[in-house]
């Protein structure tokens, strides 16, 4: 479909989401039960037990999407309006395959100390919080102290859903390029909020070996200039301190993660990789390569983010499963230890992985379920 | 119902309101088109133009209910947990009654500034602001400023809901007991949010004769330490100056309108005032008087903000039809135009008032219309 008519789709479409009520009010009882006086008991409980929140409010089955449009998709930093049709997408996935009644809030700032502010003021409403598209370095910060402030979990899905799938993609790909996991040479393209996580739960999964590379080219031990977030990446990754851009890394290398930028990666590059190559595309809408060209250039495995190509590593299979088994069994965090399990009941749902299948559909009625089993 | 059965129904129902889909996301061209790729296009489409929220978001139909949760009903500061049932309850009325989609926001705040902040932090996502259940003297500051600053309307139920639905009720309550309207002697028991807007618009609407008590008893012009907000009233109202309680200004009074609390009017206070007397005792959930005591007494109208019993003077009456109008017409700004006309637009509806009918039911199909039609 071409840009044209998408436009004109969502301008048809209006609102993706909707508000609805689940008890009725027809009768004059109704509204005595559910509104004034009755409401005023409910009320005077909540403001005695305001645990009883999770039992008898929205916040049990709540999330709020919360995005401060400085990181939106690979398109960068194009502010809340901008932000605000993704995150009613997201909304939009979270109820048809969670179950999880998600509202888009997108804020018009983008400091991190109103930002922290702001969603500890609207926490009481909502069971969970969900950052979405927010830059880094910001992003750690405000997850970590959202995390450490609150009593429900908290999850930048940029970075811990998109690793979650990674990993859950690379698992079923090492299977399929008939490669130990922990001997596999891996090179992510963008060290911001994906990237970092991604490395990160790839390395707690046993990975050992990979180069993460910013704008500057490779990160190592003694780059100049880093920021304390890549100082912390340095000591983490490339062992070897190898320095230089991304044609320098994908010489040998057993996999390409993407989550930069459209077109970033090309064709002789993947031909540099070694034989039995993965290649994870990642940046939306744009991937850094598209599948036919990496095809073409001798990858093996294939991913993009996108609907309209097979493997769509895609966070939409992490977030719906994570909130829905974060609600319904009241953890606080999002814990490495599950984000390893979700991902290898992701990884576990494909059980005989092949080049153009080693992630679910995201039409899979098994994903969420195995997903939320995860957390506990 | 008694007290126990209301908690068990509200423990045993969950949330009120929930989210729905209005798009399917049955197909891979689904999630292409209502996700990645196709929600680049609505992104960068909206960041350029952010007006056109309005047409293809949620913006379109939405409704923040903030609160801070620090007059809560009739009572007062429970906070944020204590307000959220209220707050749920109303998105279930403005979905059910005006079809608009209303989130509960209460905010772990009462710090003005910060009520301020937030709103506009998050009026992205919202077409209109519902404040509620915020105190007084700070409701008026926090609205003005909103109103001033953002470009979607703003309104505090508590204040203008109320008048509006008063004014309705008031309107016809005059007519039963054939007094004319300029010539009502008006007693009002609150001089908080609610008792100050009621003042004001029946000022508006043409009543000179109006007397406003708070704890202190009737404020006067040159009445000692009285707050600005207070001082203001003094100027508009009490043409005589009338010192003294309750029991003084209700001798002779025409009408009784409580926006204060449980059971602050006696019957001998309503026996004390002119023939036909018309008392609004609303006070939520428990009025200033029952209503079976304020008839024995001798008053000849009775209204309160409850169910259960006639003459229901409840804002659930106005909000979801002013709201309605305001995200169907665009307009920006609830001015006492619009807010006199869906007064007399709402009293209309009554063709035939009588002492047990002076305002529709919350039952009525064609409230919401009526109210909507007044916004232009």
């Amino acid at each position: 479909m071409d840009t044209k008519k998408i436009l004109a789709a969502y301008k048809k479409q209006g609102a993706r989401v909707e508000t609805k009520a689940r008890v009725k009010l027809t009768e004059k009882k109704d509204f005595s039960l559910w509104y004034t006086p009755g409401v005023g008991v409910a009320s005077l409980h909540l403001a005695k037990h305001p645990k009883d929140a999770r039992l008898m409010s929205v916040k049990k089955n709540s999330v709020a999407i919360v995005s401060d449009g400085s990181a939106v998709l690979g398109l960068g930093n194009i502010g809340p309006y901008g932000a605000l049709p993704v995150m009613e997408g997201k909304a939009l996935i979270f109820k048809e395959k969670g179950g999880v009644d998600a509202w888009p809030l997108v804020l018009d700032t983008h400091d991190p100390d109103e930002i922290v502010r702001i969603v500890k003021a609207i926490s009481p409403n909502f069971g969970g919080i969900n950052l979405e598209d927010i830059k880094a370095p910001e992003c750690f910060d405000i997850e970590k102290r959202l995390t450490e402030e609150l009593d429900i979990p908290v999850m930048h899905d940029d970075q811990h859903g998109t690793a979650i799938v990674v990993l859950a993609g690379l698992i079923n790909a090492a299977k399929v390029v008939k490669k130990p996991f922990g001997k596999l040479r891996i090179v992510i393209s963008g060290a911001g909020a994906a990237g970092t996580a991604v490395a990160k739960l790839l390395l707690a999964a046993g990975a050992r070996d990979i180069i993460l590379l910013d704008r500057a080219g490779a990160i190592f031990r003694g780059r100049a200039g880093l920021t304390s977030h890549k100082a912390e990446l340095a000591e983490l990754t490339n062992p070897r301190r190898e320095a230089g851009g991304l044609a320098e890394a994908m010489r040998g290398a057993d996999v390409f993660i993407g989550v930069s930028g459209k077109g970033l990666l090309k064709a002789e590059q993947v031909a540099s990789m070694a034989p039995g190559a993965i290649v994870f595309a990642l940046a939306n809408p744009d991937p850094e390569i598209l599948p036919d060209e990496a095809w073409r250039a001798g990858a093996e495995v294939v991913g993009t983010g996108r609907s309209d190509f097979p493997n769509q590593i895609n966070n939409a299979l992490v977030f719906p499963g994570i909130f829905r088994g974060a609600l319904d069994t009241g953890v606080k965090k999002i814990t490495t230890a599950t984000k390893l399990r979700a991902a290898k009941a992701l990884a576990a749902l494909i059980t005989k992985p092949s080049p153009e299948k080693v992630i679910p559909d995201l039409l899979d009625p098994r994903v969420v379920k195995a997903v939320a089993g995860a957390v506990r």
